[in-house]
């Protein structure tokens, strides 16, 4: 830090512009923010200013910002050891899988450390191939699985189709969404029901026996944050035991009490073979993801090489970060505050947001993972920005947003509220009386 | 550290077994070594033996284990400002591109950056296709690209084959090798026209207008440290040029220092296209990648979003501690050090080996960067240990090694010696004199 600790915020953006390539983006219009300093629930910008941070970054500070215990986890695993290669072992990396086995559902007991959500979708693929002995991998439309070759072909969302080339036995399906139902369904029982039978059609027609995994975002994030009806998670468990296909949970971003839950699965006492995780793991204080492995597929490689691996599997850094992390959401009841704060101020408060603005078609979510859809028409649902797009309207109440000092999460035509466990009941109910200023601001 | 810094490294182990699921390995039959302690050129094990690392764990730890100024900058960056999401601008962010970009070859002076090595091969080749808008892409057998889907199956190595489905476009050729030639050269120069000649056929009848890539490691690492005969890499840029293909030079191990260059791409004054970098850029002390740009592929994307990204591109944890190894590297000129070691104490030093040990076919590197190429026969050049595989005598030499306490690098029938590049010449000779000892035991 003494190394650049005089760089102004002007500073900053010019070699930002001069020298960082920025993810998902044309570059050369870009003028991001400068992050100066970030504390809790709140990050600062180039100007000074103040902003709640209902993003949690990219939905993954999940005890907020510069937590004392993860910080001083990581300053003494650095004095201590920072590195070493994932064929040894070491405490912070054993530590933290029996953490972590200790949270996932059933008897998922063992972890596959990667350094992120994109790679750990990769490897739980490959598992499941290599189990299975087949090749294809079925997945939703509305979905996000990661960045890298095979995991963005797998995702369902616009950002696959400049990268859809060559990942052979990628298929998708619809996932059940009443509001934009895909199957005429008119209550969350008969879109359940019809999602199902849906999804039981495309593995009858795809051929049972090709197919290696389903994978599913137990709660789809991005996407628009659609929580299953009750019997979805199960239902698609039934169908995978039917027929000897393996069920990989996403959990990357609905894991680790997003959801007010450990994991989103426990929704509907799913017990997934494989799941994948990263963010939440350590509130992505140092690069973190990985699988956690049914003993069934780990069976598969007790005497076969497992074909895969990375340098920084189980870095010991990210690993002490992901041990206070959990630990620290154990002893202070993290994930039972994030549950009251979805049924005690989120639902309620949006749900108040949607009766008073005529551009909010729909609030829905869990935990602290809620999603405002807005609409340009109430009847047709016509949504206020295109799918893959943006709009100035939506554009619009976000930058109102910002200015009264409150940062969104925005995909398409939605707003996400999706801020730090440990947010309070007032940063929440403060963060919801700035949207509903600016949509009033926006929407007139 | 506090939560885990009382188990015993039994405990650690039984932990380990229990829940951690490692790299490229059968899981049955593991039994790692516990680190208990690293500092500079040495680890400690379970038992307090302190062992020399002549793997910088894999090949990453280029500043050695504990580096007190990396140490300190992470522990300063944690205090500050752990993570910031990849759209925000962060000061340890923007100063570690401009430094990265100061020392990569020629103009590549935009960098976005990735979790480790093979999300930045991923990452590359999708900017390599989308800028030339072919899917193609060459790479050489006896090669290491990384482990998700596409780099895997970039890959030339035994690695590969049981992923080895569903990755379209990759086409694999034979680089230079002039101990194993596969051209019947018999010099450097002839071994260079001929892997030349080889590539500009492969590339005729692949089709030049199929071709976006053609991906090299600079020196192939993992597969053999063949270091390139002076002429190949400019030759290949020649060919890239001719046909409109871009170059993508893997410099994941041979870049920051290893080779006694800054990059290894410098050895024949290549510029490539792109250049992918990991482990040593910040001695892997954070998990950190990423990919220098050329101007002309990056002005592809300046009006046209980029399809691809991740959560924790440009972590400013890592690239803090990135911004500290690149500048030790320069205040201490460790890559001049690394180069002297190179000319002045592993080449005579192993010349030696070879002239006393039948079982030492070729030894050959530069830098701190060094293969030793075990034979059962000096006149076959029959391989100690068969392509793929390993052998009672290869892995009687490292435990010799071990015993005596140095930690190599093996790989089939190669010993890597692959120290820290702060590694003193002391050092040096006393790994040489434990090889030179290993190999007098074991083979009699």
């Amino acid at each position: 830090m003494s190394d650049f600790v005089d760089l102004t915020p002007e500073r900053v953006r010019e070699l930002d512009r001069a020298h960082v390539f920025h993810s998902w983006s044309a570059q050369g219009s870009l003028n991001p923010m400068v992050i100066t300093k970030a504390e809790g629930s709140h990050v600062w910008d180039q100007d000074g200013q103040r902003l709640l941070d209902f993003t949690s970054q990219l939905v993954f500070t999940n005890l907020g910002h510069q937590h004392p215990r993860i910080v001083s986890a990581i300053q003494e695993q650095a004095a201590y050891l920072c590195t070493v290669a994932p064929q040894h072992a070491n405490a912070a990396r054993s530590e933290a899988a029996r953490l972590i086995a200790g949270h996932t559902p059933g008897d998922l007991d063992r972890v596959f450390f990667t350094n992120g959500g994109a790679d750990a979708n990769e490897h739980a693929i490959r598992m499941a191939r290599l189990h299975t002995g087949r090749i294809k991998v079925l997945s939703t439309y509305r979905s996000y699985h990661g960045g890298t070759h095979l995991a963005v072909n797998v995702t369902g969302d616009p950002r696959r189709w400049p990268n859809d080339h060559g990942a052979a036995g990628t298929v998708h399906f619809f996932g059940p969404f009443l509001y934009r139902s895909r199957f005429h369904a008119t209550t969350e029982a008969e879109e359940c029901e019809r999602a199902l039978d849906h999804l039981a059609e495309v593995i009858a027609m795809e051929g049972p026996q090709t197919i290696a995994a389903i994978v599913l975002e137990a709660i789809p994030g991005t996407a628009g944050i659609m929580v299953p009806p009750p019997g979805y998670l199960s239902g698609v468990r039934r169908l995978c035991d039917e027929h000897g296909i393996m069920l990989i949970a996403d959990e990357v971003m609905s894991g680790f009490g997003r959801s007010g839950r450990w994991f989103a699965s426990e929704l509907d006492g799913l017990v997934p073979d494989l799941l994948t995780f990263a963010k939440g793991v350590n509130s992505g204080y140092v690069p973190l993801g990985g699988v956690a492995i049914s003993p069934a597929i780990a069976a598969t490689f007790d005497d076969r090489v497992y074909p895969g691996g990375l340098t920084y599997s189980g870095h010991p850094l990210a690993c002490a970060a992901a041990v206070a992390t959990i630990r620290t959401m154990e002893d202070d009841r993290v994930v039972e505050h994030a549950a009251a704060l979805g049924e005690e101020v989120f639902a309620p408060g949006l749900a108040e947001l949607a009766r008073t603005h005529e551009w909010v078609g729909e609030v829905r979510g869990t935990g602290a993972f809620w999603a405002v859809e807005l609409v340009a028409d109430r009847e047709t649902r016509e949504p206020l920005a295109p799918y893959g797009g943006t709009s100035p309207q939506v554009n619009a109440v976000v930058a109102a947003c910002k200015k009264r000092g409150m940062l969104p999460f925005v995909n398409f035509n939605r707003i996400h509220l999706v801020p730090p466990l440990t947010t309070t009941a007032l940063e929440v109910t403060e963060a919801i009386e700035i949207l509903d200023a600016a949509l009033a601001e926006v929407a007139g």
